[in-house]
């Protein structure tokens, strides 16, 4: 007797599931030989044995450990466009660049955990909450991203998209600061004014925040290892990382639409953690949405109860965002974006280009779309 | 009646004053060139008021208002280099390659400030003590730092040199943030340990910390600048980036010893404030000096006194320096640095190289070590 679909499925799932962890343990290996180069140059430079232990402590504690999907996206987009399996050493490579928006990601989430005072990050404290580290976590921060530059020179100086790679990690470095500048100052912790909150600026926050270094950085990297000419080329006007961003920065708003609609609707088994959004005064979909469509009643409701840390107010929010039906608004937003970046991804054209340079792939952002669309995770 | 030499040393002294001013007033308009220049790139990306005032508020508070030291050091390195005034565009060139190294230098002290919890600086409060800013500060001081990079690409994209810029740029940020964190679990401020003090150490700290980012980053940004070509050239073995590093940071050591020293015996009104660093557990030149020779004794009067807020314990510190005479010492320890640097400088070749490129110059260096050899103040 044939197995049932159900049975199929499971099998499927966990075939699946069994690549990812089996992927996800061959791109760790990759950390641990950048670690060592890391070590190994600083150890090499004269550094004193309780400053070597800091320095590996901080690359161990703060940059694996996480989801690692944007890393992991820049190895899957390489593959994709390669169109074949990789060598060791375009894997490597692949990884590395993976590894370095992770070391991004990590700057930011130990920079960040301070100035939100957060107190927990991947189920651990957050960095500067370890005994004895403290404001020295804003050096550690720094030098998570010197890391990037120091690895970048050691296996990428010679070639021509050197400079490219610079660049564009420069770019989306400051893009994502202006987007945690923006965030900061429209949703301070400590002081609740949602006169500030629009979903214009909440767009502005989660694109600059969010979509560029999630998003467009992984796969601009995958496009530059792979040799895709950019709009320099004189033999078409169309510009692939163009194209790329202007799908990708969608996708990526769309990601975090949906990330907080999940804080406010997604049960602590779907999300791995209680929602703390509307307690934290976090400038969400979610509150920006019900803003919008608020009478003065619910309005002032709002205002009295929104980022106060009090269960009985988080419920009376959660109250209002029932009345204003954010679920069914939220399931049309999915519907909407899926369609728009769904037709964005039919423009991209892969007809081959006139000197064989290699060309950008619908399939790229295809498994992006896919992963995102109606998760629940 | 000829004027006697006592009044032409003033004369002279005031001319030199008042060219000194011309030439940081020259240097203040880059400046407020390349902020506007910043702040028309941020506008434009569709920022709201807010967040511009925000970071135009930061730059200004900052960047300028210091001594500018660093940053006029390349013009005046670029000139030397050069042997003739400098065409406008020259000028403006190296005047926003010495602003770059100025935002460097802000991005450090802005964080060094918080880490170290210090009040005032450059006779305001630090920016993270200004009302409303507190812990956003980190941010702020990753933005001056992303300054850098839009203002190299925005004027050096095109240059054969940029990709030297850059590489520059993130090795001196790195060394630099290596020092600080020497610094950092060598002399935590809340926690005396003299056993990990050493003149070694304190060699390594001010290395790092200091010399690299102070002396040899302005001058190997004008070597670029003008062209000088590195080891890679085939015509010579002769490294002149390397040759120029091996003084710098020479000097830049001997500035700093310098400088700990006139924190211990300059008078205010030499230095423009009250020595600290025997409060504030600093681990300097003086108290190293003074551990190494200290008697047993000695040693307990150090271990009980020294980095405690205390008047009474900070002169029981400075009369164990007199004992040991840090004064004497330091006079001997100036006159072998200004011996061994001068013949590090005396042996840089200044003979034309085969192709004509551009030459490095003894002077360079001599200016540097004429500026701080004997300084007061």
């Amino acid at each position: 007797m044939a197995p049932s679909p159900m049975i199929k499925t499971e099998v499927a799932a966990k075939a699946n599931g069994t690549s990812k962890q089996a992927a996800r343990k061959r791109f760790d290996g990759v950390f641990e030989t950048l670690r060592d180069e890391i070590m190994a140059d600083f150890t090499a430079k004269g550094m004193p044995p309780d400053a070597i232990s800091w320095y590996k402590r901080n690359l161990e504690y703060n940059t694996p450990g996480g989801k690692l999907n944007r890393g992991l996206s820049v190895v899957d987009t390489v593959a994709i466009l390669k169109g074949r399996e990789l060598t060791e050493d375009e894997y490597f490579k692949a990884a590395l660049l993976g590894w370095c928006v992770e070391l991004l990601q990590a700057f930011f989430l130990v920079s960040d955990d301070m100035m939100d005072q957060s107190v927990t990050r991947r189920g651990q404290p957050c960095w500067f909450r370890v005994e004895g580290v403290g404001l020295l976590a804003i050096n550690d921060s720094f030098m998570l991203e010197s890391a990037i530059y120091f690895l970048l020179k050691k296996h990428f100086r010679q070639e021509a998209y050197y400079v490219d790679l610079l660049d564009l990690f420069h770019d989306i470095t400051y893009l994502t600061e202006v987007g945690q500048l923006l965030d900061l100052i429209t949703a301070p912790e400590d002081h609740v004014d949602l006169s500030k909150f629009s979903l214009e600026r909440h767009r502005l926050i989660v694109v600059y925040k969010t979509a560029y270094y999630s998003f467009h950085l992984p796969v601009a990297l995958a496009m530059h290892m792979c040799g895709i000419p950019s709009s320099s080329s004189p033999s078409s006007s169309f510009d692939p990382y163009k194209a790329a961003q202007d799908i990708l920065i969608p996708l990526g708003e769309y990601f975090q639409v949906q990330d907080d609609f999940l804080d406010f609707a997604g049960t602590p088994e779907q999300i791995g953690k209680v929602g703390t959004d509307i307690l934290d005064n976090k400038c969400s979909w979610c509150v920006n949405t019900a803003l919008a469509l608020a009478s003065p009643e619910q309005r002032a409701v709002l205002d009295a109860n929104y980022g106060r840390k009090d269960a009985e107010k988080e419920r009376a929010v959660k109250a209002v965002y029932e009345e204003l039906q954010i679920r069914e608004r939220y399931a049309a937003y999915e519907e909407g974006a899926y369609k728009k970046i769904m037709g964005l991804i039919e423009q991209i054209p892969e007809t081959p280009t006139a000197d064989g340079s290699p060309v950008l792939k619908k399939e790229v952002f295809k498994v992006f779309l896919d992963k995102i669309y109606k998760r629940t995770k």
